[in-house]
């Protein structure tokens, strides 16, 4: 996708140097600044800190912290704690499992001299896969939208969106936004109503560039508008990424869309969710039973912005000695999802049809 | 109710200067200082940039924005134009007109030369009857918290709110958080969730406040995080304010108080509105009805708070070039209220019992 009408995606590793570069998330939309990942302690920070964030972009940036790993050091030990180490940055996403998990198992046959090629080889695969996944994503997710344009001939579609699902999330395409982008494309008049997205403001600093960044219309409101909106009859139908989804359908993702879920229900509005099957946890067939990462309680306590002299800054909006908690995630329980938008296709959030779904 | 100690009330009009002093709720919690309010304009902005909020609040405010009135004009077509412009300073709240009307009931009976005085008796009164209504929520809510406590043996009992229906919005004591102060004082073990209710933050800023003060646990959250503390059996029961509630027993609230009764409901959490009937609007028997006040969008798009130098700012929280929307409130249904903590009782949100209230 586009970044002032430039084509990018949100990591490139660069083979002369053996340095990933990332866009450094923490800076955005006030600065697009690439930030180089030079060693795996360096992966870890990335991903602790929110350089990068997304589930998909998670898998991607954990498999290249395996690939620098293996150039640091590629005995299966260290590998083996490296692994460790990227897993236990954040609990909640399954795709940094995934991905670490899948690097181990190729490198495990490969003997020690030929596994930095090796995993440099399978890193560059999962980001292909995941660029082709999200693409697929998207024409799924389009028809839907279609659907939905052919019942409101002329009229705008209006698409709410929670955190940021978009390309930024992925290595490109987006998951929940590449619905929107596929039918902006097809022509379809689509207006985007974005959360904030609290603590964090993913919707605000990420969700609101991208969209601005590839012409979709989309206005900025607060994590408690939604509802409000919904009642008035304001959105058509709401498209939200997952960081972890269990086998039996429920939807984990960021704080926050479980209460959307029940607006939507309360108000018949089609509630979808956008996810590469990489973000399917298998070994789980209950959400309840997903951690919820608790963040640090300064990410309540203070917000990040642009002051008046356009620098990057942090202000406190809490009394002094006032403690804040940060749950980062929610559960949406499968009954309260439409539907799964897959690379696969779109499914039902059950039990039968993502076994399914897990046979194709 | 206490600050730094010491007892206040939101407002204290001095009779010997004819001046309205109110508690600059824009500058809480940072700085606490008293606002003179010295003729009508100055009341008309105070209601309309918040200075005061908070629907008995601002109601106490308008009755003394008649009483400036007719200090500065006592002509009955002067007192009526002061009406309208109090009435146009924001739409949602009943109280305000409620208040003015009352002003103009009392005042239209009275000579020119009288109508001064008999405003400012008027007004004294509505504002001693909002602090004993107040204290008698307190008390029938406490009623309901000593329910749970006595289910709850030895434990905590967590309660959520959302936005700031605390002393600060009412003279004195309260609405939603009344009941909690009596609690306290009853040796209840209490814990608040505090929603930091986006985008003007009155949880972080005032209900945050307010609590610490008077000493009571609490601590703060994002507007998306009480759905997900249901869920796990986080929260005992909610409590929230109320802007115009309608006589079928719809609420109009602030922005996001629909979505916490949604997840109440789903969680089978007890979900409580406390209001003084002034806050009923016998006209509307549909909360739909009500009018919703658009705010500016720079609430949504900047965010005050302190900076490193303790110094009152803003900061930008989205891309240049993108707007938002910024509804002040939602209705939540009737059907998802537990019941009305009103000061004449507690009773359920239906057509049939308020009418029953509305004779008392």
């Amino acid at each position: 996708m586009k970044i002032a009408g430039q084509p990018h995606k949100t990591l490139e590793f660069d083979n002369a140097t053996s340095t990933l570069n990332i866009i450094d998330q923490t800076l955005l939309p006030f600065q697009v600044k690439w930030h180089p990942v030079k060693h795996l302690n360096d992966a870890c920070e990335a991903i602790s800190v929110m350089r990068v964030r997304g589930a998909p972009a998670i898998g991607a940036v954990a498999a290249y912290g395996m690939v620098l790993a293996a150039k640091q050091n590629s005995d299966w030990q260290f590998l083996q704690q490296a692994a460790e180490a990227l897993k236990a940055t954040r609990p909640t996403a399954v795709n940094l499992a995934w991905a670490v998990d899948r690097m181990l198992l190729v490198l495990q046959d490969v003997d020690t001299a030929g596994r930095f090629v090796v995993a440099r080889q399978e890193a560059a695969s999962i980001c292909d896969e995941d660029i082709a996944a999200c693409s697929a994503i998207g024409d799924y997710g389009c028809e839907l939208i279609e659907q939905v344009a052919q019942k409101k001939t002329n009229q705008t579609i209006n698409i709410l969106t929670h955190c940021n699902a978009g390309w930024l999330a992925t290595v490109d395409w987006g998951t929940a936004l590449a619905p929107i982008y596929k039918a902006q494309a097809k022509g379809i008049d689509i207006h985007v109503w974005v959360d904030e997205t609290r603590p964090r403001k993913q919707g605000a600093l990420l969700t609101a560039f991208e969209l601005k960044e590839q012409g979709v219309p989309c206005t900025l409101i607060c994590d408690n508008s939604g509802g409000h909106l919904m009642q008035q009859g304001q959105v058509d139908l709401c498209i939200v990424g997952s960081d972890r989804t269990t086998a039996n359908g429920d939807v984990c993702n960021k704080i926050g869309t479980y209460l959307k879920a029940l607006a939507a229900k309360d108000n018949n509005v089609p509630f979808y969710v956008a996810l590469p099957t990489s973000t399917i946890d298998w070994q789980l067939s209950d959400g309840f039973d997903i951690p919820i990462e608790e963040r640090s309680q300064q990410e309540v306590l203070e917000i990040v912005g642009l002051n008046r002299s356009k620098e990057i800054c942090s202000v406190q909006i809490a009394p002094d000695g006032v403690s804040a908690a940060n749950p980062a995630f929610d559960i949406t329980p499968a009954h309260l999802v439409s539907a799964l938008i897959t690379e696969k296709g779109v499914f039902q959030p059950t039990l039968q049809s993502l076994a399914i779904l897990n046979k194709c």
